[in-house]
């Protein structure tokens, strides 16, 4: 799980390249003067074989849940999608299915960056009242790194576990697993099922890999897989493998984690189990504007979740790229770029209010209003941003971390107003029952 | 893990080969008629780069041990060693290690091809008096079967656990797991040490793989050999990494499985773990003599655990390959040979007596003892080597099963010899102080 970042190697030249996008590093197209793109994500949902989040479905999301969808989902941040409308079967019928995310534990400090995916997650999990399950591939992050231990990625974990806990997630319906701690029992079972119907040149076809890669590498997607399973999680969702195989998962993840859920979909229809819903993210640019990378070690290039406020004002202030013009006089003469313009973009991820970020669109590309006023607003949203976030995070101890990582039974109601729905039939048909009754009686004296 | 089971698929039409020893398959040279030849050890030894069992090591055995080398290591049964000197330092020295074998469950039928090993190991674990790991690989049966489920697996190490525990093991030094059970924790986290140290070319190299191998396949080498690192057992060998490291196993196994271990003594170089040293196996050739194989799927083809008296004795007169001659008068004048004689082969495994065999041999290459004689002395000794077996299979309940399967401490003494001697200098050396404190005083007097 890469889950939004970006991991290119800063000191890599930049050479004319396409665009691409994999779980281990995410770049964008390389023009010939070695000037990094944005992201095309309307070619990504193409070369993936995805399908764009429409207003079709984003009117029947509504429709089904009674809830607007997430300004994620109106704004083209959720931008794509693979199967989300048999969740919304589900979802309607009132039949079982769970949420999965993950992160790959790479570092201590995360940055804003790295929570967007939780934040919508937190929201998905109210909206459908469904049980959550958090991987933490720290497994991972040693297999694919140099230099990290076993010892210190499981250090990560738990600190970033608490990150991901101060998303606000409700204890009683989510599950957060390290795989270093969770790996065995009947998710052993499902990853060795998984690892069996994936053969070398499939796993080269899709990620990559080649002669010189290790072994556990090449065998990480089972794990990563295998979580996609109800079975994987018998305190959640009981041992019986005839009922768990029906349970499917709703994956939201950033659109780079994609090739290891085409492959679960895959092994899943060989298993005769549920196939995995996805729903897509895009990224959240750096600083530096469309086509940098946010890097968790440089403090230039994001905002962190632990920057004071005086740090997130001089970040923005200093190095958000910026979509006005030179001087205010051209500015005001012109009008500014709210497409490159970085502030802008954080708007789009943390403002609620549409007509609101509609109207600063407006002002900006007028030239009415100025780089300065904007980055003041983005500022402010930030700054309330993190300070929420830092205020949760103080409440997520090592106590709060081994609680939602025990190995438990969960809670959860499922769709509440389908289950209303349901009361409300069956008290009807008493209803009737009991009329029809009085009416035959009645009739019969 | 194999241990001494060939498993050549019957229907391959012999053609012309060298010999091919690897963990799935064992199969002889076979000449330009197709026949297969009696597998070349000592050739084996040469190719795996491994060292004889020699004079001077049984010597050193005995000197060690204070007993007498068993029957297998006398007659180049085990025949091969990799640092089994290593093993003997620290036996010397008292300090710990541990036996590590193991079994693949791939059926319900165990037939005495493959409780050879276990026999040795027993014998090892009274010797040595050190703490015995058994793993049963029912992930690896899985990964390599075509048809077998995850359940059918799990079901052939349960019975399969119950036919080891008949080898007479004492459970509180004996630790026996599935990996379907097993892996996890601490063992997990050797897996992933080992996996990260393996690439594809060099699994490719050492086993055979291509691009149509299963992921599962290509990263199993991790499983079987994380097992041979103390540090996985915890519950046995404590949590301390630093400790654990530097306590190394002795593997006895089939010849085999070597290319498994040779793969894990570099990684435990690269670990900075301690080497697993190993003594090699060879094969019990199948009832139709040299170049056969046992399968567990042809009755006629070996002596099977659950084989009456009378089956045996049937199975041994019909199909045990003779050295004897074409009439009794032939044998008479020219003599048996017992070098190609299955029933003589056995007696090698199952007839402690070294010199009652060595008549034997005589009796039979003069001519002096017919077939039908040296078949009767085999019968006598594999009806009594079943029916033991089989007396103490019915005492291997699920009871016991779960009790040697269960997590938890092993109680072992270590060399007993050296301990003794330890005890024998602490009194002495308390005596001499007394002795000494007595001079003094009376020399103070």
């Amino acid at each position: 799980m890469a889950a939004a970042e970006a991991s290119v190697p800063e000191d890599a030249a930049p050479q004319q390249a396409k665009q691409d996008i994999n779980p281990w590093s995410v770049s964008g197209e390389v023009d010939e003067d070695g000037k990094v793109k944005a992201i095309d994500y309307r070619k990504l949902i193409d070369e993936f074989g995805t399908s764009q989040i429409d207003d079709a479905l984003l009117t029947r999301f509504e429709k089904a849940t009674g809830q607007k969808p997430h300004r994620f989902m109106r704004r083209g941040i959720f931008f794509s999608h693979r199967d989300m409308h048999a969740i919304l079967d589900r979802y309607e019928k009132n039949e079982p299915f769970f949420i999965y995310t993950g992160r790959g534990p790479s570092s201590d400090s995360m940055h804003i960056g790295h929570t967007q995916v939780f934040d919508f997650v937190k929201w998905l999990q109210d909206v459908f009242d469904a049980p959550l399950i958090v991987m933490l591939t720290d497994d991972e992050k040693y297999l694919f790194s140099e230099k990290r231990t076993v010892d210190e990625v499981i250090g990560y974990s738990k600190q970033n576990c608490k990150d991901i806990i101060a998303a606000g997630f409700d204890m009683k319906k989510t599950f957060i697993f390290s795989d270093f701690e969770y790996v065995g029992g009947a998710f052993y079972k499902n990853i060795v099922r998984f690892a069996k119907r994936v053969n070398f040149n499939t796993a080269k076809a899709v990620f990559g890999f080649d002669g010189s890669s290790n072994i556990g590498k090449i065998h990480f997607a089972s794990i990563q897989g295998a979580t996609a399973f109800a079975g994987s999680f018998p305190h959640i969702f009981g041992a019986d493998e005839a009922k768990t195989a029906k349970i499917p998962c709703l994956i939201p993840c950033a659109i780079d984690q994609d090739p290891y859920f085409r492959l679960t979909r895959d092994c899943a229809a060989g298993l005769k189990y549920a196939k995995p819903s996805l729903i897509h993210m895009r990224f959240l640019d750096a600083l530096q504007g469309p086509g940098s990378k946010m890097s968790a070690s440089d403090d230039t290039s994001a905002i962190f979740l632990n920057d004071s406020a005086k740090a997130i004002k001089t970040k923005i202030n200093k190095y958000a790229f910026s979509g006005g013009q030179e001087s205010v006089e051209e500015h005001r003469e012109k009008g500014g770029n709210a497409d490159v313009d970085v502030s802008y973009q954080y708007l789009q991820f943390f403002m609620e209010d549409d007509a609101e970020l509609k109207r600063i669109e407006e002002e900006y590309n007028s030239g009415r209003m100025l780089t300065s006023e904007l980055k003041a607003i983005c500022v402010e949203h930030l700054q309330k941003y993190v300070a929420e976030f830092q205020e949760r995070r103080a409440k997520a101890t090592d106590d709060v971390v081994a609680q939602f990582m025990a190995v438990r039974p969960l809670e959860w109601k499922g769709n509440p107003k389908q289950k209303k729905l349901l009361k409300e039939q069956q008290i009807a048909a008493k209803k009737a029952e009991k009329e029809a009754a009085k009416k035959a009686a009645a009739d019969a004296a």
